[in-house]
């Protein structure tokens, strides 16, 4: 932050005088995270311009946390054999995270840059579902062999250990590859030089498989507090390693998908901000549609009550806050719930406890919301009638909120849907026309046997 | 998981009858999160049982994992002795944030049971504001001299590193304790064993403030891709490190945080799946009865056109989904904004531009809402003029909805408030309002000058 607010409009001084080589000097000094996002503040050409005077090795690291719109700017607009080193440049899972934003016909084209051992391992990531964990695996890190000594093996990561992208965790594989055990580094390091790394250890570790569910996994790091985990086939073979940092960024995704899920938007894959107008209508047109389609029952129950409407105008007036307060009590169980069951703090065995507890509470809401507005009714509609029948329908229209907000995320999880889908606006609509059917059904039951008044 | 589907009968087995060394033996074994989730499916007698029996230091790393709820119960029937062992066996941070979910006379109790440094650092940490990145720091880290070699380095780690809760990184810090640079272990490893620190240092390294909020440490986690960053005070004095598996733990608790307040209940503080009624009732009520209090207004807005209503009670049949439209489409937006606010993808120099952005995207899904419901006002409602009352008011509700989710939020973060906070149910509260006022407006003035049909 503090390169772009205050030292933008310098930078952009040197380069409009072409003194590059002073730019270079004063950024190859700076953190990476800060120069992405001086980049991302200046116009598409001048970021450009900045991004080639950088030394390699940090330009590498620029590009890996540039914002994808970007990076694919960057590589429409760069000279072959620039994208062949940028490419070279990320680490595996930057390049599959890369990929996966780019149309597949570009991601054909940038293939073929690489070598033929990059290649073959882009082609092997990509192979794996989208959302799955093998997506996020890189390969650097570093396997060694339980038999030698800890000086051997520390040999042995001077030698290989410099592309390792974290050596934190050492992994220890037999002669077909399966993975035997993990070990820390600082156990090694802490060791006496000439133990054998078999007495370092302990026999067990955790592992995530190639095909598991990427937001498992964030579940999965949450438990171990670990900064990496092995992942490995069917057979228990290591295939690579993911680390926290893209867990960090998935949890994120997730929490946002969800997010927008609950509003009923389809959830954006690119940022708020360089969203399109038509894909913001694209995304949001679909469910308000649905919902308009559901609202029309919600009409026609109510054409059902025409006559007791004009016989007590005033039932109308009650109708915004009495439907309002069913709907708002359901969309609160619902997000309760579907939070909980995303976090993993609720499981499918929990249910039946959570639906009885959930009657207990919605009778206590009920009871006090009924009580709130049967004084409201009554002076407000000029009548105890009209009184008693909003505080009975308040009653009845909070539980059958709720319930029907804390049913409906515990059945789409059971059918193995999302429950955020459940959107609340769904709930609401919903509880908008059982509301409205128990509203004035009581309504018209109860002037059926008494005067009005 | 494995651990409490298959084995938790032969274990409870073991325990019934006694074997309790048989017990210990099969679960040293285990990994300790593992153990974690067995406990939590015991009842507490049990889990204290067969945690007693667990080998100190996997005791110590399965207490850590263990649900607040469950560890205050521990504690308070454990004996002093046994409670000052596991205390003893937690690292700060893991100390501190049991502390934060204990009642303060407890926690009093507890700290006389710790020694005098760990007391005294308790204490420091506590002092720290809740939510603030102090509060999640640890001593466990390691800092070397400049210009000690790399051998010497390598020595001091062995002799001082037995306890440090990360080595991933090495802190370097002069004389007075300020931070100098970071250095990561595994350049150390790599360079030649009679290099100087100093000559490896690269004169950048990424560090958060102690009083700073620990939702902006995520994003500086996210941006640096660090497993761990340390903390200075305002002199730039080293006072401790924040590990990025304490930061997983804070992004998603802040994303459940945000998510409990889009729905308008206040935060819960603990699980779901363990709130008791009362405190659910208490979280879920506040906000039900303050959006009776501003549904009031709508009844009153309401009563002004009791007079149209009578005349055109079709009108009424339309209501329900208006109103829905307008606030579907305002909690769309306020939800996307909400997210983008709170993940860093939105500034406050965006605004204007999101602003007009919007205008074009209300307008565009104003007239497809529009058109849709058109016909159908027609249809249901017997009469064109209707169509044209219904079509308009559509228009004009959707524009309004979608202005206010969009303004809401960049007010109230404006105004250094939390626009998670602006929750949808108070903009659909808040687009009801203004909704029945303008869709009765629109009617009224439209039958005054035309003749119904």
């Amino acid at each position: 932050m503090i390169l772009r607010h205050l030292l933008l409009p310098d930078i952009l001084e040197l380069v409009e005088a072409n003194r590059l080589n002073e730019v270079r000097d004063f950024l190859a000094k700076q953190p990476a995270p800060e120069i992405t996002d001086l980049l991302a503040a200046l116009d598409d050409k001048d970021a450009l311009l900045i991004f080639r005077v950088l030394p390699r090795t940090l330009a590498d690291e620029v590009f890996s946390l540039l914002e994808p719109n970007l990076q694919n700017w960057m590589l429409k607009n760069m000279a072959q054999e620039e994208v062949r080193y940028v490419l070279k440049g990320l680490t595996p899972d930057d390049r599959t995270a890369l990929f996966e934003e780019l149309p597949a016909r570009v991601v054909k084209g940038l293939l073929t840059l690489l070598n033929d051992k990059d290649r073959k391992l882009a082609l092997t990531l990509l192979g794996y579902p989208e959302g799955s964990v093998g997506r996020l695996m890189t390969d650097r890190y570093v396997t060694v062999n339980p038999d030698w000594t800890v000086t051997q093996t520390l040999d042995h990561l001077r030698a290989a250990g410099m592309d390792s992208e974290t050596m934190t965790m050492i992994y220890i594989t037999d002669a077909e590859g399966h993975l035997v055990d993990d070990l820390r580094l600082r156990r090694l390091i802490l060791a006496a030089p000439m133990t054998r790394v078999r007495d370092l250890l302990d026999g067990h570790y955790a592992s995530l498989t190639s095909l598991q569910d990427r937001e498992e996994a964030v579940g999965i790091f949450q438990d171990y507090d670990l900064f990496a985990l092995p992942v490995v086939d069917a057979d228990g073979v290591l295939l690579g390693i993911v680390t926290v940092d893209d867990i960090l960024d998935v949890a994120e995704e997730e929490a946002t998908e969800d997010f927008h899920k609950m509003a009923s938007v389809r959830p954006l894959q690119t940022s708020l901000k360089d969203a399109t107008i038509r894909l913001l209508v694209h995304k949001r047109i679909g469910w308000l549609l649905a919902l308009v389609g559901v609202n029309i029952f919600t009409g026609m129950g109510l054409s059902i009550f025409e006559e007791t409407i004009q016989k007590v105008v005033a039932l109308v007036f009650f109708m915004p806050l009495l439907i309002g307060s069913g709907g708002n009590a359901g969309s609160q169980a619902a997000t309760l719930l579907v939070r909980a069951i995303a976090t993993g703090d609720v499981e499918s065995g929990d249910w039946w406890r959570i639906f009885f507890r959930e009657i207990a509470v919605s009778v206590s809401i009920g009871a006090i919301m009924s009580a709130a507005v049967f004084f409201l009714g009554w002076w407000l509609g000029h009548s105890l009638g009209v009184g008693v029948v909003v505080a009975a329908s308040m009653f009845a229209l909070v539980i059958m909120g709720s319930l029907l907000g804390t049913t409906l995320p515990m059945l789409l999880d059971r059918l193995h849907l999302d429950p955020a889908t459940a959107a609340p606006p769904l709930i609401t609509s919903v509880a908008d026309i059982l509301g409205i059917l128990i509203y004035f059904s009581i309504a018209t039951l109860f002037f059926r046997w008494l005067p009005i008044g």
